[in-house]
């Protein structure tokens, strides 16, 4: 599933695999020390990993016995709590001498042959250099000087994806506001309805969307704004200014939205000589993304051959550009069957394990042929005690993911002890099957 | 020389040439007016000519005279002075309907089949649009969605130069005080010097030195600072930090100045199918770019053959996202003879006209083996009443360019009202020859 490291595994062979952040100058997130923990579904026998914070062992052995890599072999390591306790794992914490020191004592001398983090941040690259290793890191070049920032910015992959001959919605970049009022208002006057997003943010939580209409409902978005003529939007711009762009800091995207549109992804490995096909899915969200069904279950064939198609097109600057690594591109199909493109992100995303690890690893045999995986965050409501309790629920009611009949739920991330949750993957037949597992889990976590 | 359009002219054909700004949210300019003139040396017969300002007459009669290109057919385009009377053509200037109308008028019917821009601004694309021919503008797509201000930054510029494998100085790309502050004393501390540049600045006006010793002669740069320890690092960035981010706005590099290094570039127009190497030349800086050598006099020949390859390098990332175009890469000699990289440049630079249209098309037969171009802003204290004073001169000093000895001094842009300056081009055998007409130019330009 490392197509990213050496395929033969030889002995003494050491990976760093680094749970890291988003740099915080691009875009921080509260207490994703939970939430980076998936990186532990990549960690193969002897391994080191980096984490934000410790994580609970009942997570690591769950995942460890999902995988077959040995618990006892792989080495975690957490940065010293900087000031502030911060779990953000990027930045200066990245190269802190402790941590440093933990991972040289961790490798007792064996070379580090493969870094994988989460995401192409700057400060990775300078922790591959610190070891020693630049060469470990894939792309370190590229990524070293910031190569990441352009990776998963909305507004340089509204450039290369229209020079690339990628399908786009209606739509420009802004980054003055007079500007900005007449590529909101060319949608929104002329009956259709706009989506503004942050140059940054991911799963819709940088997105707004615009509308002369009331009652729409937001999906991808935040939530939906009520704009009906050019004073009213020349308003709205004025308010939101500096949330759209950061105190100015920001570029930021207006495209034309699309209501009842099914949207979805198409994730690729990209190597030094191969732009390889990783998986794809559709997203649900409500109104930011929830849920993931891999693969698509309302994308026809021929659609789905296209975001493969273009998505690989997508790839091809990034690739002669030097960044080596997953790429997500995110498009959309709309309601008169439509292909178009709307973000792209460069790094291991929140569908990469789901796919490379469950689908391909665990699942297996050609899992998208047969089975459906229907993954994602807890509804509103749902909770449990402790990542224990979950398994041992599980367990009880036979939901429990069985290799023998390769159905069942995976737990997916570590628990989050902000709201007692955690997220999970039903493995099924069908979507419809997945659903009705869907409501016995509901009748297992709620009150 | 416009490898841009259809090398073959058929009749009825009119290409659009337009003497651009960069989009206003980048970077202004005072009074660019002049300057953009210069794209005045691009026009052929029947092209209409999009400029900020009236152009002279004189001016225009010159260059015509200069290209063959008939005067008669050019039409010079103006849009109405905005509010404000402001003299910068992009933004929504370009689509301004009265411009639009008198650029109707001016085709009387005839199809646009060439927009050729100074540089790709998203407002020429939007132009381009509203002109009902967005494919007469190469790279049309890239160009809409803002791509032309990833070709102008001095960040993406390092990520996909390192990326490309380019050579690049010791740096990095800064978004984050305490990081600068780390990454400027890695140089400075260490017994180096420093440079400082700011995304999207050009000719070294958005650059500054920092240096633990003084007396450092600012080359490149506006000025040369002293910082002698980390706290005077840290005390110079918290001074410095709106003007480096134009107030939290942009991200800004990092890396290691070398004195008496040699500043070259080399130029490239990209195309659907070819890369084409355009010419190089030497830059000299007193303390901003102010002449140009072309083809470079103090560059060895195997280092001039490596500027061109790596350059080419890092032209397939830009034409493989989409860019038609020129493309600068500029680069410097260090005193151990080596290529390091420092910037590109995605527009037709103050270069392009010098070797495409004086060196390639006025000198000709192969100029680069026989004769030097030694281009530039005047020195401080030259000055002239008119360009038609300048002419006059020229004439009766037996100094103007004469093309059966393909030697003589060409003026290279239009008036500088200014302070009564204008850009010239010396056309020698050899540099020094080029240094005595200057010095001969320097009694009829001085009182």
């Amino acid at each position: 599933m490392h197509t990213e490291f050496v395929p033969d595994r030889v002995t003494d062979m050491v990976n760093l695999v680094v749970g890291n952040d988003f740099d915080e100058v691009l875009r921080t997130r509260p207490a994703s020390g939970w939430w980076n923990q998936r990186v532990v579904w990549f960690a193969q026998d002897d391994d080191i990993v980096v984490l934000p914070t410790a994580p609970e062992e009942s997570f690591l052995r769950y995942v460890t016995a999902m995988t077959g890599t040995r618990r006892s072999s792989l080495h975690i390591v957490v940065p010293p709590t900087g000031s502030g306790g911060s779990e953000t794992l990027s930045g200066t914490t990245l190269t802190d001498g402790r941590l440093l020191a933990e991972i040289r004592s961790a490798l007792a001398g064996r070379p580090i042959t493969g870094i994988l983090p989460l995401w192409p941040g700057a400060s990775v690259a300078r922790l591959a250099t610190a070891l020693g290793v630049p060469a470990a890191l894939p792309g370190h070049a590229f990524v070293e000087q910031g190569g990441g920032a352009l990776l998963n910015s909305k507004t340089a992959f509204r450039a290369i994806a229209a020079g690339a001959g990628a399908g786009l919605p209606q739509g420009r970049v802004c980054a003055d506001q007079g500007d900005a009022v007449e590529a909101v208002w060319e949608l929104v006057g002329s009956g259709h309805v706009a989506i503004l997003k942050k140059d940054y943010m991911s799963g819709g939580a940088g997105n707004e969307i615009v509308s002369a209409v009331p009652g729409l409902t937001p999906v991808g978005a935040k939530r939906a704004v009520v704009a009906a003529d050019h004073d009213a939007v020349r308003r709205y711009l004025k308010d939101r200014w500096n949330w759209l762009t950061d105190d100015d800091r920001h570029l930021f995207v207006v495209e034309r939205f699309f209501p009842d549109s099914v949207a979805c992804f198409a994730e690729f490995l990209i190597t030094d000589d191969v732009i390889a096909f990783g998986g794809h899915g559709e997203m649900l969200s409500e109104p930011v993304t929830t849920k993931q069904i891999i693969p698509p279950a309302h994308v026809p064939p021929d659609v789905l051959e296209e975001l493969a198609r273009q998505g690989r097109q997508l790839c091809e600057p990034l690739q002669r550009m030097g960044y080596r690594g997953r790429l997500s591109a995110d498009a959309i199909v709309t309601p008169d069957g439509e292909l178009l493109f709307t973000e792209y992100n460069g790094r291991i995303t929140g569908s990469t394990h789901v796919y490379s690890v469950f689908g391909d690893e665990i699942v297996g045999s050609n899992y998208t042929k047969d089975r459906v995986l229907f993954e994602g965050f807890w509804p509103k409501g749902w909770s449990v005690p402790s990542f224990d309790a979950a398994i041992e629920r599980l367990h009880d009611a036979g939901l429990a993911y069985d290799p023998d009949t390769r159905t069942g739920v995976i737990i997916s991330s570590a628990f989050d002890r902000r709201d007692d949750t955690l997220l999970h993957c039903v493995v099924a037949e069908s979507l419809p099957t997945a659903h009705e597992v869907e409501e016995r889990l509901a009748r297992l976590f709620t009150a």
